[in-house]
């Protein structure tokens, strides 16, 4: 998906409130404010909203020497999500469609979102969760559940910190000798690195693999070498979240986007209303196939 | 009310709206914002959020000629506010408390304002017309009642087109002989100006002014010194909107706030939530006086 010229005010707002994390000092937080208008105003504007980010959250880390100001941000996601895992898994065992039950909630868990919301607290989780199960969900997961029992390889790339504990609960759902994950190879945001998969105890379920880049999306070109191998060897992808969705909804891949939508222009490239949570088959391969309704929402 | 850093990338977007209503050439969009980028990089950060924002939206005006983007909005403000004037009217004639009816009426007015939303229909209005006057009402009218009922001179300070139409209903409860209405000197984002005033029939009622200035809000030392003497001689101002809160929150005079509030900082500064429709009397005054309660929040 490409820049709109609306996400440049975005990106700004995010810079902004990255600096913040790193320091109390106001006067740092003008000099970088500045030097980020300077630079935007001369960037390309012809890249994807999160590379542009990745360039921002560099200069703000060459600024203040912080390379990752998210850092206390993501421990607290990761253990406010491990606190409600033992009941959300409670949930999807006692479910009558385990499956739908934890994609729900690994969408759910995409509510966590700190590029979107500067403060995300236990009852906003909460509420995330219920809205999740009980929303009314006129999609179908058929497609999803025929995909995983075909493939041989699963690539599920996650997106946030926090998020990757909910991701737990529908990695659980899947066959998991055929499942790799991916991280972010570097401080992205909040978005989940190794450190977060070990955290979440997804190191002690499946391989795990980061993608060598700090873009919080998945940007094949900036990947590294292995990790481009892997996402092109594997049946199918599950990709978490706007940054993937942003940087991978024009790849040609088998794809399952799994997000909550948070932004405007992402609403209008999919075509949903924002807050819609929903599962997506990518376009290309929609659009071979042609059978209509591959588009799930919940 | 200083400028917060988060104004910054607000600012920004609200100039990227004002020259997309200019032209839909969209080189001409980027290049407006790479410049207001380069400028705010620059510009003093120790202005008022509506003196960056005039200073943003002259710089409009010299790139692209064009010296009122909002004129068709404020139009289309204007004459959809018209539409639901007699009824409304007859709502405040038939209410049992008329002033407040008119000043709940008058804020809910304020809700119309492209600086926060770029497109606004008649459901928002009737939403917002509805949500107004029956929202819970914990403050007291009794001091702006009171006030009124005590001054030889009231100078109401407008604030949007289309806004301007549901000023008249309060307009209409005030000692008509003793009102002058203010507007700003020249176009301001979606600011009423002295057309606005004239079609909303509001200079047949009484005598309007313009404050010789096209920032969004009132600046007094750039207002004209005639607008200034009138300001000054005023035993009580009643100040429209956002615009003018930030302008006026700091200004020794007996001032009655009326807004929507529309941004979390306007919010932190009032202590209120965002969305809250309130009347506020000026702090110096509320210091003076000191008899608590002064404070009325719809």
């Amino acid at each position: 998906m490409k820049l709109f010229l609306d996400c440049i005010p975005c990106v700004i707002r995010q810079g902004l409130d990255s600096v913040r994390r790193v320091t109390k000092d106001e006067t740092v937080h003008e000099q970088v404010l500045r030097q980020l208008l300077h630079v935007v105003s001369e960037v390309d504007f012809r890249q994807s909203p999160p590379v542009m980010s990745s360039q921002i959250h560099r200069l703000i880390r060459e600024i203040t020497g912080e390379c990752d100001p998210y850092r206390e941000m993501k421990d607290q996601s990761n253990s406010l999500a491990l606190q409600l895992y033992p009941n959300l898994k409670s949930r999807v065992e006692r479910s009558a469609y385990p499956l739908e039950t934890a994609v729900r909630l690994a969408i759910a868990g995409n509510s966590i979102d700190v590029a979107v919301k500067s403060h995300f607290g236990k009852t906003d989780v909460h509420e995330a969760v219920e809205n999740a199960l009980t929303a009314p969900f006129d999609g179908d997961m058929g497609r999803l559940s025929d995909a995983v029992a075909r493939a041989d390889s699963i690539l599920y790339l996650a997106d946030n910190a926090g998020e990757i504990v909910f991701d737990r609960l529908l990695l659980e759902q899947l066959p998991l000798d055929k499942v790799t994950v991916g991280v972010r190879g570097a401080p992205a945001l909040n978005d989940a690195t190794m450190e977060d998969a070990r955290t979440a105890g997804i190191t002690d379920l499946v391989e795990v693999i980061d993608n060598g880049s700090d873009v919080p999306g998945t940007i094949l070109e900036e990947c590294s070498e292995s990790f481009r191998g892997r996402f092109n060897e594997s049946d199918i992808i599950i990709a978490k979240g706007q940054g993937n969705y942003e940087t991978l909804s024009e790849v040609e891949k088998d794809i399952f986007f799994m997000l909550k939508v948070k932004c405007p222009l992402i609403a209008r490239d999919i075509g949903c209303e924002v807050g819609s949570l929903v599962l997506r088959r990518s376009n290309q391969v929609a659009t071979e196939a042609r059978e209509g309704g591959q588009f799930a929402r919940i």
